[in-house]
């Protein structure tokens, strides 16, 4: 493998000194650049684009040729992992995914299998070759799964949901039920993210979307709990490098201390909490991740500036900041708004960082 | 008027000692209920079911007339506001509300009046006054609105939104237009509100649904800013009884030291926060109104109990604590359950109190 030419991303992660503050963007290859949408076109659904590792490739690599990224991220979707269990995933247009067969009782927990990563799974892991061949050094790629809390949330509501009755109705009348399937998903995603490790994955990220739904105890016991047992299992070190790990709660922001104490690298910030707050509850337990409304990008350059500005200004000059949205891009925004950002990250952090 | 025979609320409210921990409950007059649905398809739409005084009073007592709550609050939506400016709402079978003519530029913003809430918006005065009179001092009537920044979202993004990529948009580049539609806004809730406690509600609550879609600047100067000036304007006093005004930014919970200076009475909490957190933070500034978990309703009677337990230890022996759900009940949730919640509340929350 050559060497990396760019590792500010995987410095900032472990809080070592780096020249610029490192950036890259949540969903940076999708629907807002024409280019995806044409190779999206070209591969039929969104799942086909997903199972084919050249054209996953292609559009991994697509943000990068436009703008100066510090990292590479899998182009895949968090609910590859219920699919390969059986649950049959599917995309019903304008309305997102959905499941033909959700997780309703304890006996449809018990009937599921841990899929492996290089067999059910092995079009991701043929994806993560190809692009970190493809990436040739040029910056760090990272793999990533959806945490078992979320992903639970969309196995048991059967898709998308805004109120999560059926899940919370296990939590709150079955919990055990709901505990055997986070266990369940937990061996899956442990090796499915330990795999992406071993095809070429340089940083790993657990996005807990939905860990924001949760009371505190719950949130404890129902998500937090089995990704910290993910953390346990994952390869912390290959090729003779670290493999950082984010864990990403959004609307977790009130629970950062618990996430400091997870065992990871870095928090996932939205944009709900003042990163200057945020820095000072986790001192320098980890690095952050964030925190920029997404909505910021539907503003003139001069306003994406300032909003660049008052976030590194408020994360002060001390290592351990990778710059991000707070969630994914919308589809709607301008990419010459994308460079914007992408230049401002980096021409007005250099005053924070001494390298 | 016939005196009161239920205060607790309102005593709570002010910080003021009482036997029990008054409970009443987001949406209690609502879906879940049978006799709700029967009136509400007597009515026709939802909203011909608000423009009826006569059944809109009806709704709010049936949920009085099965459990013992502790406050009634007037059956209407949100969005009577935009829609008496002349928007335009209409409900979308399973899409939720829409305007015909949403708010996208300067120009729309300077045609918008101040409704006069004994004229366009006469119909919700008079519910209030069937609604008072038929409760004949039973319990405490909460009148209620939207805050500025929450109904603006519907009002510029035309309906229901997940990202808030108009309004967003419209705050990152055209701020002032923004800040000329929430002035106007926040103009006509002051004065709805008023003609509220005129026509006899006895609280206030200002619903700031989607406040926590904001970063903690756009938050103050976007959302609170307006709700301060329209509790500024309100009317704290009448017939010699104060009226307290409580104020709920859901996911709002990392800016409650704002909100307890904002000049209310009590805060709303989501269930994400620890009650007990919630309240050191706040001190003895404001009371707390929540927060259980929705969700909770689904559960064994057992399960109810024991999480209303912990969220009254958490609060602890201290005055100034109303429970409530942290958001509205859903609508598959079985009345039993609820009567067991309050039950639940009237006696685990009976050792707290001397009185």
């Amino acid at each position: 493998m050559p060497t990396l030419e760019n590792d500010r991303f995987l410095r900032a992660l472990l809080r070592e000194p780096v020249d610029r503050t490192p950036i890259w963007i949540m969903r940076q290859a999708g629907r807002y650049l024409p280019e995806y949408r044409a190779t999206r076109e070209q591969a039929g659904s969104f799942m086909d684009l997903c199972r084919n590792p050249e054209l996953a490739c292609e559009v991994t690599l697509q943000p990068l040729r436009r703008f100066a990224l510090d990292a590479a991220i899998l182009f895949s979707d968090i609910l590859t992992i219920p699919d390969a269990m059986g649950l049959g995933l599917y995309f019903e247009p304008g309305e997102g995914p959905r499941f033909e067969h959700p997780i309703r009782s304890a006996k449809d927990v018990k009937t599921l299998g841990v899929p492996d990563p290089e067999d059910e799974l092995g079009y991701v892991m043929d994806a993560v070759r190809t692009i970190r061949r493809a990436l040739n050094g040029k910056v760090p790629l990272i793999g990533f799964s959806g945490s078992p809390w979320t992903l639970a949330t969309y196995m048991v509501e059967g898709g998308s949901s805004k109120e999560f009755g059926k899940i919370k109705g296990m939590l709150y009348s079955e919990p055990d039920v709901l505990h055997q399937l986070l266990h369940t998903v937990a061996q899956a995603v442990s090796r499915y993210l330990n795999a992406q490790v071993e095809a070429g994955a340089q940083a790993l990220m657990i996005f807990d979307t939905w860990g924001g739904a949760l009371t505190p105890p719950a949130y404890r016991s129902f998500s937090l709990h089995y990704i910290e047992q993910i953390i346990d299992q994952l390869i912390r070190e290959h090729d003779g490098r670290r493999i950082p790990i984010i864990m990403f709660t959004k609307g977790g922001a009130q629970w950062l201390e618990w996430q400091a104490a997870a065992g990871c690298d870095a928090a996932g910030l939205d944009w709900t909490i003042d990163i200057a707050d945020a820095r000072r509850r986790v001192g320098a337990q980890i690095a952050l991740q964030g925190n920029m409304d997404p909505g910021v990008l539907y503003g003139t350059p001069e306003r994406i500036r300032e909003e660049v500005a008052r976030i590194l200004q408020a994360f002060g000059p001390h290592p351990g900041h990778v710059f991000n949205l707070g969630h994914g891009i919308h589809q709607h925004i301008d990419p010459d708004n994308v460079a914007v950002l992408v230049d401002a990250v980096h021409t007005l952090s250099a005053q924070y960082h001494t390298l």
